[in-house]
């Protein structure tokens, strides 16, 4: 028997702990093509909230009393795959599990770089992929630009931190609280803007009085509506995610939103699922980097599938610094 | 003596026409370069309103004092300029006043098209070059896309429509009123909606049930957010106007604004005057369809310097159909 989380009831607003729940499921017989695979690390991920309702969105919703899905890399336990042996260690989809039988397509086995496995998660994964496609493709950030990213100790926001400074930007971030600000001042940010600490529009007007080129957007909310007031002519938004609006039920106002026009601002959503047939170029360049300590990243880890709720509910906290994981 | 409006004091929310002040004024003496023009049509435009508050942005503000700027056409009275005669019609931007002394560069004579002069300040000025590259290059708006306009009935959406219908795009337009919705249906527009008839949420919903590909924004606000919650994957915004906002003190919220994310929603804001080195493009499309009658526009004409505080302020209230002009 392998144990899952799964969907109790659909949350409004915040979720809380009462809305999963543990249960012990059978493991399908394995299949020609198939694999097993016990999990040693599972991914949460704020995108993971908007799964859990019931409207039509990007990805399809969780189903309720059936088993919770996400990124996790497990070692393969039995295999009828050809290239897939015992002992190899891969990334797939069926997380918030300790076992599961999937489709040997549906995995990806790690290179052999020297990294650790759990990197596949978060800089070297889906985080990692999504500030730089975002950063870079999507808001067309290039060196001297002013780069303003917001949840900046984060998965992504720690990563489009580094890639900027990298690129040789200007990268004003903003985090909540002493520790993390200090963590990403190490990361080479240029100015750091404790978020908790004052008004986000005095804050960033303060850090940019010229104004910024790029804002990479991981929260919405104030945070959008300062980067609307800073904007200047031409700036370029890469929208990411709105983590402080996901459980909210009150509509987000804008003041400055009328400045898109005179500043020709340009506000562009983005899903990292749209550059899959181009992660080859993120790996070339990033892995290299990761590998020799360049790029660097921090995670928050979570013990035991028990804990896996709690873990998710952190996100929306404040609780991680950098990516937030699951340790099985 | 020639006479201007002056701008008396700086409004807040809503002008009101003691912020205007006709006076006469001493015509500065006709140097080399220069031409007297005697106005014959006056444009008030919305953007005008930003300019009368003391705010950086992509014009000057008026000042205090000073006559007021705006786009005219106007005669030639006296020229000391190379290829400028009297009786040339000429357009220019030395308009809320009835007689202007001009350098000849800041003038640009009417070509001999047999178009009535005035819809160069229209169909043919800046709001047809508004609605020409706004749609075509800020949006990319293509055959088979399916389009919505706010301000249908006014002079950038009512050329939007004829645009758009010209190219094969299927076009929704929103519009204030029975004969206004009537004008609209006019032009072509394959579903219309009158805006005070009901939430446009709910009516863009019934009219778009598969979404939108493009939206054209004149108003802003709740049109803006009812855009946002049609926005089919990939949807492109073009922010041309906020009109619904000028004059608000409350910020607009967006209860929707989370959607740019999983439907990719791109919203570009854009100033036809960047446009202005390709406005030969746009003539050379459109001039001959203005003439020959396939592309038409229609004007609401208040007479008289005295009431062009009142046609200004008109425009905030839905007063005209087309383009809102003076003539003297």
């Amino acid at each position: 028997m392998a144990r899952a989380w799964h969907l109790k009831s659909r949350p409004k607003g915040k979720p809380a702990a009462a809305d999963f729940e543990l249960k012990e499921f059978d493991l399908p017989a394995l299949a020609d093509g198939a694999i097993r695979v016990r999990n040693l690390w599972l991914s949460v991920d704020p995108y993971m909230r908007g799964r859990m309702n019931d409207t039509k969105s990007y990805v399809a919703p969780f189903e309720l009393g059936q088993p919770m899905e996400g990124g996790a890399i497990g070692e393969v336990a039995e295999s009828k795959a050809d290239g897939f042996a015992v002992g190899d260690l891969v990334q797939h989809m069926a997380g918030w599990r300790d076992e599961a039988v999937i489709p040997a397509r549906g995995a990806n086995k790690l290179p052999n770089l020297g990294i650790d496995p759990q990197k596949f998660l978060g800089v070297l994964g889906v985080p990692g992929a999504t500030a730089w496609f975002g950063l870079l493709d999507v808001a067309k950030a290039k060196a001297g630009d002013m780069v303003f990213v917001s949840a900046a100790a984060g998965a992504v926001g720690s990563a489009v931190v580094q890639i900027g400074k990298m690129k040789d930007m200007t990268v004003i971030a903003s985090a909540g609280g002493a520790d993390k600000c200090d963590y990403v001042r190490s990361l080479g940010a240029d100015r750091v803007i404790d978020y908790k600490a004052g008004p986000i529009l005095k804050s960033l007007s303060a850090a940019a009085p010229d104004g910024i080129d790029v804002y990479f957007d991981n929260v919405g909310g104030d945070h959008l509506d300062a980067a609307l007031a800073c904007a200047r002519n031409h700036a370029r938004f890469a929208i990411c995610g709105m983590i402080g609006g996901y459980n909210e039920t009150e509509s987000p106002s804008f003041r400055f939103i009328i400045r898109v026009i005179a500043a020709r601002i340009r506000i562009q959503g983005f899903l990292v699922t749209d550059y899959l047939g181009r992660l080859g170029e993120f790996y070339a360049e990033m892995a290299p980097l990761v590998a020799n300590g360049t790029i660097t990243s921090r995670e928050t880890i979570v013990d035991g599938l028990e804990a896996m709720p709690d873990a998710f509910l952190g996100l929306f906290e404040g609780a991680n610094i950098g990516k937030m994981l699951v340790r099985l």
